[in-house]
């Protein structure tokens, strides 16, 4: 069931990126652009849809609001990926966007991929205006100088620090650079809604820094071929990960602990959140 | 009046940016993008601020507008800076962001500028959610890849182009670069009042390209200390400008109807819209 509906979510997600991106005028970034939005698992997309689908808001209705966050996610992959950045060549199994093309245009198309995430969250197909300002600001605050930007900042200090970083200091810098917009992710169907977004505020919090915890197993324990980018690269740069500090039996004792947590927390949904359910089950159990 | 009323817009715009970004949690972004937000000529500010006036917004309710606008551009200048862009290691006197911090802090400081841009779009004293997220909207449009990024794409991929551009492609190019979001906040004072933005979208149009047209001119006449960036670097490179397509004269001559084109585009407006006539005769006898 989760597998198919994660397939089902793969193909409809790609096919409406696909469709936005066909719609920015021809220029030099829309081929980057399109190619930055190829592959990936689409858990983002599949929690904003799966939320949604929690308070009845069909996929179509939805299905901006997870282009949006694929869009976002694919512009900080772009950016992290930048040789000032955490230069890495491989992404998805293919050339980065600035080994494909060069520098300039991996920034300008990463740029221009954040715009489209705003954009597509002002499609009247969401609903009302209200719903729709609503949702733009939390993903501001999912992406800026609070979410995902600060996250990767402090990620990029750490590179430099003279002493590896607290266990704190790692859950506070994951909380930016990846749980924000799991975050966002999850809460949207309840935005979408109007609706109180606690119960997938802790859902999220959970599932986030599980997600980061496997992360780091997988990059000790994972397969260049199955991630289809390089591994080992925290370890040979001396970083310090959730492995490093918990080692590789406590790393995954705890993300364990937090699946179950992240499950817990979606009790008043009932058995209409059993997607969500397994889809922090698969968190856990991925490969890639 | 002119000069008096951009100089309180100046200190007006720059106290709201300011507290923007204090707003924005501690960490290693909040500096850099303070920084970047210092000084300026607050031209775009202006626009919004007296585009609104025309529609009887006071200055506090646009104001969000005219801080969105300056971080969208403050964003676009320190990514064209970087030294995979522009490589410039000078602006408005002080050294760029990639100078005083390093390339990794310069790209994502302009990322978080950007969604500091969008975030200030859905401030609640802007107006009702439908005028609001019309804003976004329109934010969005002028900012990716159908307007400023789209434009500076341009610019980079004719660096290496082997022949110069025409007059048509430059027209093109800085239509996106610098006009789409000029355009944006001549028009943002109808967007918030839901107005038709037919005249103040001619207007821009009209004075976005004179605007153009001056940098050309002043980046072959202009002075380094008046500026406060490099000059004579377009030249220096081959490139094909405004200036090398017409001639000193013939720019000077092209520049000097736009901004007839554009205060006639006004008249609808009357007496109310003196300020934004003389913002353009500023646009042409502009020395920095």
């Amino acid at each position: 069931m989760f597998q198919t509906r994660l397939l089902d979510i793969q193909k409809a997600v790609q096919s409406a990126l696909d469709i936005a991106v066909a719609r920015q005028p021809e220029g030099p970034l829309r081929a980057p652009m399109h190619y930055a939005l190829q592959g990936g698992k689409r858990l983002r997309a599949f929690l904003v849809l799966e939320s949604a689908a929690l308070y009845d808001l069909p996929q179509a209705q939805a299905m901006p609001a997870a282009s949006a966050v694929e869009a976002l996610h694919a512009f900080s992959l772009v950016h992290d990926d930048l040789p000032c950045m955490d230069d890495d060549d491989l992404r998805r199994g293919q050339p980065t966007i600035h080994v494909k093309w060069d520098d300039a245009t991996a920034v300008l198309a990463g740029d221009a991929l954040q715009t489209l995430a705003f954009e597509l969250c002002c499609d009247p197909v969401l609903g009302p205006p209200e719903r729709r300002i609503a949702l733009v600001e939390a993903l501001a605050k999912a992406s800026g100088a609070a979410g995902m930007c600060h996250g990767q900042a402090l990620d990029i200090a750490a590179e430099s620090a003279t002493t590896p970083l607290s266990l704190e200091q790692i859950i506070d810098l994951q909380a930016g650079k990846t749980g924000a917009l799991i975050s966002f992710s999850a809460r949207s169907g309840a935005i979408l809604a109007g609706a109180d977004q606690s119960a997938l505020r802790a859902y999220a919090e959970a599932l986030g820094l599980a997600f980061q915890i496997v992360d780091d197993i997988l990059d000790v324990t994972g397969d260049e071929a199955a991630t289809g980018k390089r591994v080992g690269k925290d370890a040979d740069a001396g970083k310090a990960t959730f492995v490093s500090l918990l080692g590789l039996d406590g790393a995954q004792a705890r993300a364990a602990e937090l699946i179950e947590t992240a499950q817990d927390a979606l009790s008043g949904y009932g058995a209409r959140a059993q997607n969500l359910r397994d889809a922090a089950q698969f968190v856990i159990s991925r490969k890639t």
